[in-house]
């Protein structure tokens, strides 16, 4: 929610509806720091309430458990992100494929904590509707494209999967764990990839015997 | 275990054991298909000692529960997997990267119910050594390459995410709820991005303005 929209709600909602999404924003900034810090198992609804400086009553007025918290926490962060993609493009008139993977980068990296959190409660994190918008973007970057030979029309939800898999892996092998290389590295060397592919010595026989069998 | 083996091991081991195996090995066949048919959550323990025509007390001879049986239909499905790709590859001296990618997918495509049953369990599943595996192939035919230019020797751990993500997606996108493309033709299409790229048409501005930023 940005400024402007925050105080055309101030006007409109009773002072105790007001108080009420401050109390729940102030949880939720709470919650992301004490998941960050802590991972989701850890975690305890009294770190959060007192991170919060409220009461632990009052934690579930606005949440039903740890889960349903954590997992808005999550879905808020992916919201968030996709808002400042969003942003960040809006100055182009017809952005390609390469600015609007550079923004996404961009953007993912500002908020990489969200992440390292939803690693920290897989089997407890709602499917996230991440890998949603990356298939979303690319599926309609490919209904657009020119010529996909030599592919054909029907492989675009192939081709859609297969870019968000390689997207997907910066974020979740890379920046759950460590910060380089940075959001422009790493989008220059994932469209480098997605343009050219993988160098060609890659697929040229073994120089020497190296492969055996036993050892896959 | 191959049938060689197998008689050897018959020939040294008392025939308790030789029993308790079989047993063991009747419970995995059976757990496997049902919760291939019934998924983690729905499956029983009595539907599986029934499947296996054992009473349930001999179940927990073998196993301390559902989450513990589960896990060993995954590991010893994609220990299988690994076995026989390591077999469809065997005759060649010096396999190259297609080969073994192509045969990876073969036996993937093989025991596929064993992604779809890892499917189920999400959360439960323990972290499955699939990913490792094509991350350590990877990374040793990045580390034979002649030439990776424009990448440098250090950019290999993020090559490697970058080819295991794409290979991933294969997998866990598509067989995890269909059966086409099969194994061949999936092979010829991954191969072709990872040595070629995305058709190039998809890195262009697009025709006509599509991209709305809310839209994202």
């Amino acid at each position: 929610m940005n400024q402007k929209s925050e105080s055309h709600q101030q006007v409109k909602q009773p002072r105790g509806a007001r108080r009420r999404a401050r109390t729940r924003d102030s949880l939720l900034v709470a919650a992301r720091k004490v998941f960050a810090a802590r991972g989701y198992h850890d975690a305890t609804i009294t770190e959060i309430t007192e991170a919060a400086a409220v009461g632990v009553g009052t934690f579930y007025l606005h949440f039903r458990d740890k889960e349903a918290i954590f997992n808005t926490v999550l879905a808020e962060g992916l919201e968030a992100i996709r808002r400042q993609v969003g942003e960040e493009i809006a100055h182009e008139d017809n952005p390609s494929l390469p600015v609007v993977v550079r923004a996404i980068f961009h953007q993912v990296y500002a908020q990489r904590d969200i992440i390292r959190i939803e690693r920290t409660g897989e089997g407890v994190a709602a499917r996230s509707s991440g890998p949603g918008i990356l298939m979303e973007t690319f599926t309609r970057f490919l209904e657009q494209a020119a010529d996909l030979s030599p592919f054909s029309e029907e492989e675009i939800p192939l081709l859609a999967a297969l870019l968000e898999g390689l997207m997907d892996r910066a974020f979740h092998c890379w920046w759950d764990e460590q910060d380089e290389p940075g959001p422009d590295l790493m989008a220059d060397r994932v469209l480098h990839v997605m343009k050219h592919g993988f160098p060609a010595s890659l697929f040229e026989e073994p120089q020497k015997p190296f492969f055996a069998p036993s050892a896959l």
